[in-house]
């Protein structure tokens, strides 16, 4: 939480910085600063309820899934949620909600599609002058773990940006997991599950599934990687499971970065901060523009609109503990820090904007103009929704195609080849102290035989 | 450990397995079956240093280093190799060995390059009928650490695997540590390090090595992403940093499968499994061949030379306790228990090996035919050594450029895609109850304005 000395008035929603102030890296790093808590008990328990799924199979996996999602199931065959129920759900759909989704995978296929051909998935192989083959094969995994989030944060949205660059990969069979506390199935996610063609649905959740997934049960096949988003449970299971399977990233809060010129209608950026803000009161939503009055009219724009939104109470807390307003001195500055934050979502809402993001080397996704807003990338735009949070944009991509697919080398030296690179290798080798290396090469070489 | 019931005789150097014998899938399981020790001390241990040096940072590092590494450094800056020291460190080789190394670089660097292009590192874009553009930007991280270990393992090879596509990612800034136990460096790996173009070095190692790169100290720069491999408190710590920073994978004991069709010295196979098996005790090493009485030749091989190699007893360790020959019912089976192996190396030591290649999904590295011996691509073939091992080859890849980059979703909606887009995006949010994203998305619809 800011200082209120950071503030311009204590009554303010959102705080007011200044890029020109002395104190603005401190204050900057301070709003920035998050740490998702490490906590030992959770942790504890994690590994605790790993060890046990381990051991036991599905007996804990129901133990647990009864226990904490208050359900009264006497097998995991009887959590498995079927095709026709999943196509039931689709078909309860009011047609413009139908429509809708089944719009939105169309175009989040299509972009995967895309990203499948340019990310290099027909891998590449040369032959070197002495009949040496080199090169890279590139596969999909055999099968993927999808985690979904029940509750309050069941997004069907997320069903479709986890599975289909999954089956874009052509991985062979997707395993969906959502808990249902108190058996309570939310339709919009079965129905995205059977529009984005998952095979199997589990409903389980917390570390009790990653595990299942993990090791495998019984009932529950062993994936190769797990991928969504979940509680702290959640992410301490993945954290620990990782190496037995593949993870993504531990997700931290949602966050947009918005730059303006000014020209903007300030409702359509307040509104913006806002559908950042209303995820949780974690989330952080940050406005730079080098036009003071335009922060005026945008900080005019919250107060005016925050009282018609449903999710003000969750909106104002982000906004006040998180959130800012800042005065930039000129749109290469405001570059300069959002290359600093590597936030999870940029809005460039300018004239001309590519200009700017020509600047940008940190961002999970740039948000260019001022149509642009970033809620029809959460939706339908086509690029990928999960992205990396908490600065990780400086190491890590948006989710894609490549994180269902592995690569693996080729190296199929000639004989020919086998002369001059055992020579080089043995040397090595010698050098390393590996003896039985350098003999491996040695004994290809024909002058040694 | 295998049951001494499984090995042909209690004397053989090497177990003997058969993959039409009924007990064969428990066998290969407990062959296979390996868990990096979750040493929870160590664990523990690895968290304390990381909390300590990220408070007190240089005064932390220093401790530990001085303590653990029974050094008397007064400063971190003390523990800096300069560019001079590393690049009289490679005036002082030999020439051939000098030649070597330099060889081996270029030929990683050549592979790597042919690589940047193949993964995608142009990015792509693609303007919809409606002047909607869509894209990616692809990235090179800014700065990278890479922990290679002292003492025994101290690898030159590895410094190059490590630097060399970080380099080609175009990586501004390349920070090396490595730890120098009672202050003895090795002149290979500061000559690795000039060669590959790293830019500093620290003599640090262990967790506090870790948590200086992850954090950042007064001396150490804070980096973006940990490559390298080290010791258990090191593999804990990566663990622990992911997140703030990137990491590369934790990786297990090195594997060599050999499959062959029984048309190759057995001389060249016995050498090629001691490459593996001379690594350390827990390395696996393994053959599957269709002809019992090639395994046979194999076995008789391996008993003829394994007393003049000077690494003999780390070989016979590992062989008696994590190798087997196994005769397989044909190569299609071989193919198939490959599969299920996913091996680091994979060697196919067949004539036209490449019909057998195209059935393997999962392997860090394929070596195709008799003179492509794993020892080569280790060190020169020009392909990355830093490979998934334990199995992680389902899900994960070699070491390379696409490591060192990251990407950034484009969206850059026109006016008249948002009029589309909105309704789609608008619809869905409402049924995931996030109005602040449906009004972001209406404010744009010309209609609602």
């Amino acid at each position: 939480m800011l200082d209120q000395n950071s503030l311009s008035s204590p009554l303010s929603l959102i705080a007011r910085l200044d890029a020109s102030h002395e104190n603005f890296p401190a204050q900057l790093s301070q709003l920035l600063a998050f740490e998702a808590s490490e906590d030992e008990a959770i942790d504890r328990t994690a590994a605790q309820i790993l060890a046990d799924v381990k051991k036991r199979g599905d007996v804990a996996v129901l133990e647990y899934t009864n226990r904490y999602d208050r359900l009264s199931a006497s097998s995991v065959q009887q959590l498995e949620i079927g095709q026709h129920e999943l196509e039931a759900a689709l078909a309860s759909l009011a047609p413009e909600r139908r429509a809708a989704l089944e719009m939105a995978a169309q175009r989040v296929r299509a972009y995967h599609e895309v990203q499948k051909t340019a990310c290099g998935s027909a891998g590449f192989s040369y032959t070197e002058a002495d009949g040496t083959v080199l090169g890279q094969k590139v596969t999909p995994l055999d099968r993927v773990g999808i985690y979904v989030p029940g509750g309050k944060a069941a997004y069907p949205s997320s069903v479709l940006m986890n599975a289909i660059p999954a089956k874009v990969a052509g991985v062979t069979e997707i395993i969906m997991v959502v808990p249902t506390p108190d058996g309570i199935k939310n339709p919009l996610v079965l129905a995205a599950a059977a529009i984005a063609g998952v095979d199997r649905v589990f409903t389980i959740g917390g570390a009790q599934a990653v595990a299942a997934l993990a090791y495998g049960t019984a009932t529950i096949p062993q994936v190769d990687k797990i991928v969504g988003p979940g509680n702290a449970y959640v992410a301490a299971a993945k954290r620990r499971v990782f190496g037995t399977v593949g993870i993504d990233m531990i997700a931290g809060p949602s966050e947009i970065l918005v730059i303006c010129d000014g020209s903007t209608d300030p409702d359509w950026i307040a509104m913006d901060l806002f559908s950042q803000a209303e995820h949780d009161e974690l989330a952080q939503s940050i406005l730079l523009c080098p036009d003071a009055a335009y922060l005026d009219a945008v900080a005019a724009s919250i107060a005016k609109l925050i009282a018609t939104m449903p999710r003000k109470e969750i909106i104002a807390t982000s906004l006040a503990n998180r959130g800012a307003l800042i005065k930039v001195a000129d749109m290469q500055q405001a570059c300069d820090i959002a290359n600093s934050i590597a936030a999870e979502h940029l809005e460039i809402s300018t004239d001309n904007p590519q200009q700017w993001a020509d600047k940008i080397r940190h961002a999970g996704a740039m948000f260019l103009g001022r149509f642009s807003s970033e809620a029809l990338g959460d939706y339908c735009a086509g690029p990928n929704h999960v992205l990396p949070t908490s600065r990780t944009a400086r190491f890590s991509s948006p989710l894609g195609v490549y994180d269902f697919q592995k690569r693996s080398s080729i190296i199929h030296v000639s004989e020919q080849g086998a002369q001059t690179l055992g020579v080089v290798a043995a040397e090595l080798a010698h050098g390393e102290g590996l003896q039985a290396h350098a003999r491996s090469a040695e004994y290809r070489l024909k002058s040694k035989n």
